[in-house]
């Protein structure tokens, strides 16, 4: 059976008008459409009308404009790897695929800026990057697009060192909802020079615009890399580990914490032996001498916290291997229970309510019998539940809802956000007012000023948007 | 003669509710208007119709909604160190002025940050937090207002290091055109939970709403600073060496380049004698080692382009008449031409072409006959002309104004912004299309969205507002 069209405005005539446009890179083939209206988020599908395969910012522009002349719902779609439903188009409409636009456009070596297609994936960013000495660092784990990680605000375990999305986009070319293009800012490190427009699409989950090239900000690849793991006795133990390191102000890379369970879950799946226990995967980054002043730093707080000894990863396929793992934790997470589904969440908090946080929860867990563990990028507050269920077992999905609805209203309680990195998609609309209150009109007044129709990505970020 | 007033609404009724929710905290004597009305710039003042001094968000929310009600302009004002004229009440209405509200409200150590009311200083602040390890880096030079800074996007010296105003605030509570009080983020690190409202209001410059709190990241103070000073034979040596430092990936924390014509400027006004001749004042802060090795590759880098010996001031007094007698770099160009005024202007552009825009207006300087020391936070890419001139000369005038307007389209042509940390005030309006094209008509519908009526600190930012 064929996929039913839902918005009726995508007749043939329209597909007609979007081919003039594209020529063959529009599909309505039931199996293009479906891939485009999922994403990783255990949140329902639903498919676009039709996708077309996007090559150039005035491609954009031409498909916007005919999409807002007919009132279409516009999405954009990168490498569907968001994880609350952001791609899902739940009003019909036309998803633009942006995958075709994947070149690096200008490396600015001088400047340590890029300037990329939005299909540009990280991994693919820092391949092409290799010889120049410089690197992309943000890193959410799956090999995302640069726009689909722009739109959303993407972080990751580098981010307490090298900030998120937000500190390392400089500026961003966007197609408007009525089809004109704009650049956001200039390339320059700072300015005063008007509203933040750049830090206004970050994050905007396609709801503001689409963008279709981005200039990021690139790092020079330290002189020293090195990795290690610690077990701890207790979970305090190891949260206490990061609370000092972040406040002796070690620059440290990344500092992640992953629970017994979680633990359990990377030795099954990666083949690893580490002990189940709580546990933080460091990485250090800079010169010989800085590289040793920080693990000498670090290595005495864990001590003094209860960790054992650090295991060492410092040649560069260690180092790959550890992160894999650390990479795969959704993955070891399904494998755990094999046939069940995942549902993934994110809350992020001061980082003085971190112990008492995931201590809570975790206790909140037990009670509920849900098989969820924990894995954060706690030097910010960070931190993720994958819950694995059975998705066709009622009370067991009701059970992890409660879970979710309890994790993010103790992280609002706590000065924190209903989501660290994961953005709110679909998925989380419904805490948008508990944690912003009358903010959120102020979110809906610009969604008004500059998408009118309510035709960019419907139905993400604003409650009954 | 008393200033006339300027907007009618400000009559005896209106001065009565303002009384009935300030008490005697109003004022529409002369003096107080005359100083609310001008800020450290060459622009023309404009004195609001009266002053009030609130002393809480809940009476600035009662006030904006008086003159909302009444369509009256609102100017918030901190302690009117900007330098566009930001403060100049264009189409009169009541200045809001918060120095009152100097309160710090709450020091989360173990979160390092601070929540502040917004007349609290930056020195203030830092005294504040004297005993806590922890400090607050963002120094415009001027002791301004944290919600001065906030509003107008404040970076210098330290922002090579630690960041803009963009990077250390939190979270804000505003009270909107209407009188609304909202809470612009949560106080966690990081969110992806909506648009980033927070940063759509740092920068906005009191266009959108008043800012009544703030919530800031703060700093552990280093284990060791330590400050330099060197020569160089050429500019471009002097630049480049900053190029370099920032490519090497060193963690300056300050970086400030002042050309010969400043250096003399500064000799006679601190009484000291560096030699005349382009210079780089650096700050260096880290572990002991970290600073020795950081300043081991900037002493290489140096030499390696023409720099002389470092000299040093590591003892706390000897920094301090370091960075005291670069702070006062205003008024030692207006003290090298006694009675003339200065016209401060600032760009910003990628760090490539920093050395090129330098010398560019070096030359520019040269022809036009305007006495104009350069001075910048270089590490940025951001550097400052302050024109020393009679204001009463009216070729001289056109000509300063003539050489900004050449230094800021320069600026632009390669890729630059404007303003760096200025602002646009009103003193810019003029090339803000120039440097955004149609991402100015976002700029307005947000303005218009936020505020319909055109009351917050009409005439700023946006031309013909």
């Amino acid at each position: 059976m064929a996929l039913p069209s839902i918005n009726h405005a995508v007749d043939d005539a329209f597909i007609g008008a979007l081919g003039d446009i594209v020529g063959d890179r529009v599909s309505r083939a039931d199996s293009v459409r479906e891939h485009h209206g999922r994403d990783q988020s255990y949140h329902a599908a639903m498919p676009p009308d039709a996708v077309v395969f996007a090559e150039s910012t005035e491609e954009i522009s031409d498909i916007v404009s005919l999409c807002a002349k007919h009132r279409v719902p516009v999405i954009p779609f990168g490498t569907g790897t968001s994880l609350e439903g952001h791609v899902a188009a739940l009003r019909g409409g036309v998803c633009i695929d942006v995958t075709h636009m994947d070149q690096v456009v200008t490396v600015n070596q001088a400047d340590m800026d890029v300037r990329v297609q939005p299909g540009v994936t990280r991994k693919q960013l820092n391949t092409y990057l290799r010889d120049t000495g410089l690197f992309f660092p943000i890193d959410p784990g799956a090999d995302a697009s640069i726009g689909g990680m722009t739109a959303t605000r993407a972080s990751g375990t580098n981010a307490v060192r090298y900030g998120t999305m937000r500190e390392n986009v400089l500026s961003m070319t966007v197609v408007l909802a009525d089809g004109r293009i704009v650049r956001t800012s200039s390339r320059s490190r700072k300015s005063a020079a008007g509203y933040d427009l750049t830090r206004l699409f970050v994050g905007s989950e396609g709801t503001l615009g689409v963008i279709t090239e981005i200039t990021l900000r690139l790092h020079g690849i330290p002189e020293a890399i090195s990795s290690a793991v610690c077990s701890f006795d207790t979970m305090e133990g190891a949260v206490n580990t990061v609370i000092e390191t972040i406040q002796c102000g070690v620059p440290i890379a990344r500092i992640e914490l992953l629970d017994e369970v979680q633990m359990d879950a990377i030795n099954k799946y990666s083949n690893l032996d580490y002990p189940l226990a709580p546990t933080l995967f460091f990485e250090f980054h800079g010169s010989e001498n800085g590289v040793q002043e920080q693990t000498e730093t670090v290595h005495e707080l864990a001590v003094s916290n209860g960790g054992g000894d650090f295991q060492w990863a410092t040649r560069e396929e260690d180092r790959s291997r550890l992160w894999q793992a650390r990479h795969d934790a959704y993955y070891a997470c399904l494998a755990l229970r094999p046939g069940a589904g995942g549902m993934v969440t994110d809350v992020c908090v001061p980082i003085s309510r971190l112990a008492e946080s995931i201590l809570e929860t975790q206790k909140d867990i037990q009670e509920t019998g849900i098989l969820a563990p924990i894995v954060g990028h706690v030097g910010d507050g960070n931190f993720h539940l994958c819950m694995v269920i059975d998705p066709d077992d009622a009370d067991e999905v009701r059970r992890a809802t409660e879970l979710n609805e309890r994790l993010v209203l103790r992280a609002l309680a706590m000065e924190g956000t209903c989501t660290g990195e994961h953005g709110i998609g679909y998925g989380k609309t419904g805490f948008l007012t508990a944690e912003h209150g009358d903010a959120v009109s102020v979110m809906r007044a610009v969604k008004d000023a500059l998408d009118p129709h309510g035709i960019m990505n419907p139905g993400k970020i604003l409650p009954g948007n």
